[in-house]
């Protein structure tokens, strides 16, 4: 549990990974997203942008550097949680990285349900081309109007009719559902409402394009639409989808859940990491450079503090991470949930402040369009809300300890 | 200094205002911000839009509901600061309040300005239409590419050639700049370099259209525009206005921030209470109204907790400020002046904090469009950075405490 | 609501207390507390103490300085809950100013609950020799075993048997039973177990040497058994005492408690900003007259922003506390009792943490026997759990705010 | 460097001290303390207290569980300080344990600087019986009246004068000086006040019955001295030692420290996070079996947060503290000092807002002697003063960013 090292196989890979993004995904990033800065249609790409995208897959394919993140998968020979942790935070520096790879969320999660649990049919229509990076999919589980960090609170119903599945719903928040490629959203459903608690949903695949899928409009987060990728709203008029379209079993969409969550949570952590380290330098470089009543700004007051603080942190956090992705390695998933608890609930929390400090540093330039911060908050921010509030994971921590000591309250 | 009621006249006009901004100006606010919105040009208004805003401020200047932010001024009786700090607590509830009775920044600090130092000409030409409501006005001074919370940071230079002040420089977050109302700028210049820190600066009157200022483009906050309003980026092109354009006298411009800063220090954090308020109250609405494992969310963990830490903070913060404003009316402006860099170091940035833990009882809707959360902890974040960064309002307390008991420590 | 000035007759005591202080208490103080310090029997004084105290005493009686914390009561024309917040921070400064002016804690609780709900004879017994300095007295409410935040927790319990209430139990914390002078202890029971949550207990007088009243031993306050006053440790074991011991009627205990813990927690926390007002001089004191690296300890790091930040926090702690004093005085101690539950919860929590704060400005000195600080820190941070811990305290507060919304959660 | 795992050797040895220290040390820990009690001179040990001690030092030395603190010492195979810091963990559980085994501070620290710096007769007249566990030892560093942590503020001074160095000065705060045992001061004097800032003092060896080495008192750390251990306040008043009695040579003496500063700030932290870990647990215990409004404690509130918050940060913390050890291994003491000033700087003051909040769950009795916790606050809240203040760490780590990003401020 405490050798937190990358494996040696792991260590190649992520040699090659970071060689990958400086040599072929750092020299068109720039260009990507200014190609489509005045386009007409948000949601949508122009003419040759994603083209010059699929060049760089094209050359990812190649070199073998495409789905790795499969961890421990049948289809190959897997990849560790830990590694994939050290992999996550070279991604995570560069906003087209991870797609380049085909190892792009929700993608990823998505695939890893689908090669678990699907059947070979749902396998070939949709997994096969989702690993071929020819699609991309999205995960409809949030909803508008209750509090969705309870697993009973899923509203959105499915009722079986005549070997169809009958869904209605709202849900929101259902991140790159906006992307014109987006073809298939694995839905999280309410099919046994009178259940025991986790046994009440179900997960089911539905085509985009099925009549009664409304795309109601973008969510904002902090005044920002991310399109054309984006965190739609979506609502769900009398969708019918086959009997068939059902993932592993009636009931079982909470443990289908539980598969998914952990991996994802860690990368987002490691990712969360980079982001904090980049906000770290450019307090440095602020502090450094800048100079008020004739010392440089890292001089004055707190400021020295503030960076120490930020470094100890990033430190403490990175362990924390690694070694909640050694505890899925080692424990399995199930196990190490505490462990992926404890990550989630500390570490964006923590990279808020730190950006915030940043921001602070830079003066008016901090919250302005001149640095990245504002918007790094904003994504960060969104992260202690995602994937369950910071203080739904807290409880999961503290019960596990008044647990472990022989106490089982239940409120 | 502990008589924290407002005067039976500040009451009387307090009730006035409450009542003119319930009656006029909410029912026609939404429709204002909803006629502007798909508009072509984004620093334009829309047919119409204006005359409905000026029929409401024909109203207010018809009852006497105008220019009433003028304190102790020889134009009028004055109205005390305290007084007005609970009344900017009204304004700052409607986004068009202040506006609509000619009480909105920046021109309120230009007016006062203008009032005590101007000339007969520069009253006539300036001060009178801006007194009337027909055109609005913008304060320049601060500057990007160096730390502007250090007066001897101003680097825009004016020379005086033939008469004529030649102007260069670069300002940006000109607030107002961006409305094409806005016809004057007050302008921070250094015009003697080589004189003692604070004789350095002088202040000149720039008209908006006079040739060689260059509106570049609105800063944003968080990744908004605001406009028409604006944060503007401006640079100054051998810019030439008349010597009679300074106001006060060359190296006096220092002096006449000095005269501006205390009150619009105040009246923002008493809007910013406004704004705390407004947070907790959605947080008690959420609170309340959602549930989540068979409890509303006010019971889960610590958000009671949460909500009386907010309550206590806004009543302290309250208290705080309105001791400030009635040190400014005892001890005047000068003197008050650590009483005001308390407020402001204190109040901005709980506001943020009681925000921010709104956002996190909304889950993923406390980020998005529909509430206006992350919007208001946008503009409050910004005021920590505006008018004198946090820490060097804790700068001059700090210093002031030392002083007091005899220290005069100086790095 | 927002007149927060000492009344005419108030300002005449305070500077009459103020003086009285400065010029026959503070001269003895030293004195008073040598003396006692090498004593074999640390639960007494020895000879020559008591008379140095009761000289002071006899003085202040003279002067008419005596008493006067009775708010409008019967028995004087009282004085208003503000004036006596600004006198509590006078009384604050000096450990023995309070006992000098028979104003010392728990005694004026209890003269207090005495003077409103006695009978004839009960006053006469012990409310006379209180009010004359001639016994002291104590209040038995806490108790070990459960947490006594909660009224149905009170366990010790009295029965009514042929015209004597026959009690059994145990109490600690109780403040003031180690010193040889206190004579009754007004005891809080259960007295109806099966009544409704708020009518279950009952308080009685108790006289210390009643048979069965066991003193087990001083509860240490880190460490500090604070004698000869004492946080005593006390066993009841079938203590009698005639049925008219009882105050007021059976099951009115809670109900007297209210009366008296309003006023006690206020004039607590103006004592508490007395301490944090000595902890930032010693703070200010030590930053400017120690070096280390070549400057004032002030002015490194984070130290002058400390300092900053201390004095905005009380400044904001005083004004809040003379607003729920001045609650008090407006609506009434019940109505005010939210007010107090703010000044309650902000207040020690902040204190402590400016203690804190001055300790590590002072290196291991802080710690040490050469500054009070530790001391200090020690009797703030039990004031977070006396009258009710911070978190009841918020509980109160954060019920309130969600009631005057329109919910009613109940837990 | 991130191989945070015992060693196979390393394994053993932990798995012998655990054992060891239950089976032999637990069970003579209670009556030691307890003989103790009543002693009249708190500055002895009673009639076969030190016997009972004896007879375990010598089943350990016996079994070889002696001396193994010393890192890669020539005199054995060495442990690693990863090794020696999960041993630390173990150790830090039982107050008696590190002496036990002749592991205890500051004699370990001595020892290492003897065994590497000191002279064959030095060695012999002092590390022997040291090593021997005969003897016990101080290191005179800190003095008042200036901050030590500022390595040119060490004012006692050395003179030679006819092969004797003549020392006059003033140190407090020496741990261990106050025990009979103790034979030996390694005192930090000032001999080249004119040298370059680093190479101003000697450590020089006193014996602690030399004339004039006068132990002044016990300096108190939250009202307790510690006896008969103690932290004394010691004034060297022309205090003679013959010339050889110098460590290494003259103005090395910052050199030395340097030494001995690193492992020991990592072991502090390790028993640390042991103290930590029983604090949650005591807040667990509390939470989970006292009630009040009908749950227990652990539900109420924001209690399970504190709880989880607690965990994460003793995870995040001893995986800081393995991290910097390993750095100490891998990189050595000087490369690795930015490792254990970030340990340093991070660890106790978290765990001293766990004790705290483990004292607020426990109500009165958190503050009182029937639980560790407020000695064991005071304990963790002088940690970070010792041995550096918290501030003096964080700059060594902000100095260290802002050198790695290329700029060198110096103030």
């Amino acid at each position: 549990m405490n050798d937190l090292r990358m494996s040696d196989s792991g260590r190649a890979l992520y040699d090659r990974v970071k060689r990958f993004v400086a040599e072929e995904v750092d020299p068109i990033t720039e260009q990507f997203f200014t190609m489509g800065e005045g386009r007409e249609d948000r949601w949508s790409y122009v003419p040759g942008q994603l083209e010059l995208l699929e060049g760089v897959k094209d050359k990812a394919r190649a070199q073998g550097l495409w789905n790795f993140f499969l961890p421990d998968a049948e289809s190959g020979e897997g990849l560790k949680n830990l590694d994939y942790a050290f992999i996550a935070g070279v991604l995570g520096k560069n906003p087209l990285a991870s797609e380049c790879m085909n190892c792009s969320a929700p993608d990823t999660g998505n695939m890893e349900v689908l090669e678990r649990v699907g059947t070979p049919a749902q396998k070939q229509e949709w997994l096969v081309p989702l690993l071929e990076g020819k699609i991309r999919s999205a995960f409809a589980m949030t909803e508008p109007g209750h509090a969705s960090s309870d697993a009973r609170n899923i509203r959105t119903e499915a009722v079986l009719e005549k070997g169809e599945w009958v869904i209605n719903g709202e849900k929101f928040y259902i991140s790159g559902a906006g992307d014109p490629r987006c073809k298939i959203l694995i839905t999280m459903v309410q099919t046994n409402p009178d259940g025991p608690r986790h046994s009440q949903q179900s997960q089911i695949l539905v085509p985009i394009d099925t009549p009664g899928v409304e795309i109601v409009g973008p969510m904002h987060v902090f005044g920002d639409d991310d399109a054309p990728h984006g965190h739609m709203h979506i609502k769900f008029n009398n969708v019918r989808v086959p009997e068939d379209n059902i993932l592993l079993g009636e009931g079982r969409g909470f443990e289908i859940s539980q598969l998914r969550l952990g991996p994802g949570r860690i990368h987002h952590c490691m990712r969360s990491i980079g982001v904090a380290e980049r906000a770290l330098d450019l307090m440095i470089r602020r502090g450094g450079s800048r100079e008020a009543f004739g010392q440089p700004l890292a001089l004055l007051g707190k400021n020295l503090e503030v960076i120490s603080r930020a470094r100890i942190d990033i430190e403490a956090m990175r362990l924390m991470v690694l070694k909640a992705a050694k505890a899925m390695d080692v424990m399995g998933n199930k196990q190490a949930r505490v462990w992926v608890s404890m990550a989630k609930a500390y570490v964006p929390e923590i990279v808020c402040r730190i950006i915030d400090e940043a921001i602070q540093i830079h003066g008016a330039a901090g919250v302005s369009q001149w640095t990245p911060l504002s918007r790094m908050y904003a994504n960060q921010r969104t992260l202690r809300l995602a994937d369950g509030p910071d203080e739904v994971h807290h409880m999961v921590v503290g019960r596990n300890e008044m647990g472990n000591a022989g106490y089982k309250p239940q409120r």
